[in-house]
Formats: C-alpha cells, structure tokens, sequence
C-alpha cells in the first residue's frame, strides 16, 4: 500500500510511520522535513504535491495547528490561524486529495480531545476539533468509489509533556495506542467515524 | 431584559423576535433590515455595532450561510465562505461581544442537525455546525461574569419547503420548538450546552 504521511516528522507521526514503513510504502511529509514537503495552508502547495506523488491508497494527516490562548484575549486573527491551518488545511488534503486517491482508499485526520472535554485557553482548538470531526461523518457519505475517511481524536500525549500542566487531571496517552487507531482507520473497514484515543 | 437578535428577520429570528418581544426590549439586527445591520463577516461592523448598542443583557444569533453543494465539487473557496460567515462571524460576535455583555448575561448561537445527521452536499454545514458546538463547549467554561453560552441546533424547518427534498426523510421541526429552544436557553440557567431541536 502506499501510504502519505502529512505530518510524519511530528509527535504522533513519527510513531505512526514507524508503524506502517516496514510493510509499506510511505511516503513521508513534513514542513520543512520529510522526503516532500507541504503547506496545508496552501491549495497550490497541495496540488502540486499530489500531482509529484501521484495516485496513493491511503493519506493520513497528523498535522496542523491552531491558537492557544485564553477566550478573553482571543482575537478573530488568532482563531482564524487554526481554521485556516489545522481545519482547512486538512479539509483541503481531502478536497483535493478526493481526485487522485485510488479506489477503496483512505483518508484520515487529526482532531483531538478538546471538542469533547474542554480546557482553558483551548476554545480554539475545541472549535477546529469538533469541526474535524464533524467534516469526516458528512464527507464519508459523500466520497464516491469506495474510499473511507475517518479522524483519530488523541488526548493529551506521552510524547507532549509541555502540555500536561494545562490539561490537568487528564492522563497521558500512550504513542503507541495512538499511533494504533490511524493503523486502525487504514487498515480497517470504518468510515465517518471518530477514534477517541483518551 | 435588553435582548439583541441577529437573524431577526429570517425565517428562525422571526419566530424568536415574536417570543420575546411582548416582556422584553428586542434589538432587531438584520444584514439589510430590522432596527440595525451588521455584516458578521466584518469584526469592524460588530464592533461598530456593540459601541452603537452598549450594554446587553442577552444576544441570540440566528444567521449565517454555509455553501451546500456536492463534496464532489466543493473547492475551498466554497469551504472558505462558510468558514468566514456562518462560523467565524457567529464566534465574532462572541470574542467581541463578551467585552459588552452585562454580568450573568447570555450568549445563543445556531448551530443545525447536519453535524449529527450528514445528508449529499451537506458537508460544509456539517462541519461549520459542528464547529459551533464544540465552541460553545469550550467557551462555556472561559467565559467570566457568569456569562453563559449554548447553542441551537434545528433540523430542517417548517417555514423551509425548499428544504425538505434535500433533507429526504427528515420531519420538519414546528417552528415554535425551535423558537423555544431559544428562550430555554436565554431564560434557564444552562451553558456549554447544545439544544437539539430534532
């Protein structure tokens, strides 16, 4: 299978190609690292990528970022940035990755914990999440020859220990657990569905 | 109670202006009619508005537009239109808006079913009305001043026959329960919370 990892020099990426390259073809993606490099804040970017690459089976985004910063100071600016980067950047991989996917492929995305279970300051980052999550139950109905979208939502991670003081009380979760749910929406027959890793 | 409507005059805000306006003061805002306009899209247009209106104690938003067209097709321009209006114009009015508000005031905003229940060429709104009730969850517990936010989300209505071949099995929902759900929101007690009318 060929398998396209945006993201895959990140946190949770990493894990993920190393779950995937020994019996797979993966091609990985970074922004400034990775055998290809791609701005998902740019649909040029984007096509340009998918037309070097070619036709993929699945596509796996563990990328994007939003602001985080206490609602009192939020500007429209900085709630922007994530839609522009963590939601229509991903949106924009399926909007335009949708045309050269092969048959029965997959897509799946990243949102993560915060739309379910908030955090100060992470008002952002639930609104982009729970718009992730909200994209995939409405595209997975509307993507044609067979091909599968799903999002895997992460909670805090082991690999993120910056992070822990600001999502106090929650667990970490183990990278290989996550790194296991996109293994799950590849491998696997679900689509629209999303993956609560938390 | 000094009570804003943003949508007053379509097909939602009318019903919810009528329940409203005989116990309380109503601010009608309308894009080109009610007692004031607003263009959501603009912050300068919400801002003007807040320092023309001053202090409130409740503001409901029933406006909004997201593209509705195959995914198929979708581009992200189209995503974009959505993104810019039904979404970040409704969080606008939030991000400015908590800085006017009256102490224990309250915030309504519309979300819709399609983030629940995806129907073809629904997935813009779907994923712009999922977004808006992760919002609401995370800004319920930032908000300061007891301030509280929910969100409505409808199915398809009623007064929208136009609708109803596009929501295909789908019951239309009695304007006076959805109105309701508004004044539940503004009169109760609860936040963070979404009102499915459905």
């Amino acid at each position: 299978m060929k398998i396209i990892i945006i993201g895959a020099t990140g946190t949770i990426g990493k894990h993920v190609t190393k779950l995937f390259e020994s019996k797979h073809e993966v091609v990985k993606v970074g922004v400034t690292r990775g055998d290809y490099q791609v701005d998902i804040s740019s649909e040029q970017s984007i096509k340009i990528f998918f037309e070097t690459i070619g036709p993929f089976d699945a596509l796996i985004s563990t990328t994007g970022k939003a602001a985080f910063k206490p609602l009192e100071g939020l500007t429209g600016a900085d709630f922007k940035m994530g839609l522009d980067n963590k939601l229509l950047g991903q949106i924009n991989l399926i909007l335009i990755g949708q045309h050269y996917i092969n048959p029965a492929g997959s897509f799946t995305l990243t949102s993560g914990i915060l739309s379910d279970d908030p955090i100060p300051g992470g008002t952002a980052l639930s609104t982009v999440n729970g718009a992730i999550n909200a994209f995939v139950k409405g595209a997975a109905i509307e993507l044609k020859r067979d091909v599968r979208i799903n999002a895997v939502s992460p909670g805090v991670v082991e690999d993120s220990p910056s992070f822990f003081e600001a999502f106090a009380g929650h667990i970490p979760v183990k990278m290989e657990r996550v790194a296991n749910a996109y293994y799950k929406s590849v491998m696997g027959a679900i689509t629209g569905e999303v993956i609560r890793v938390f």
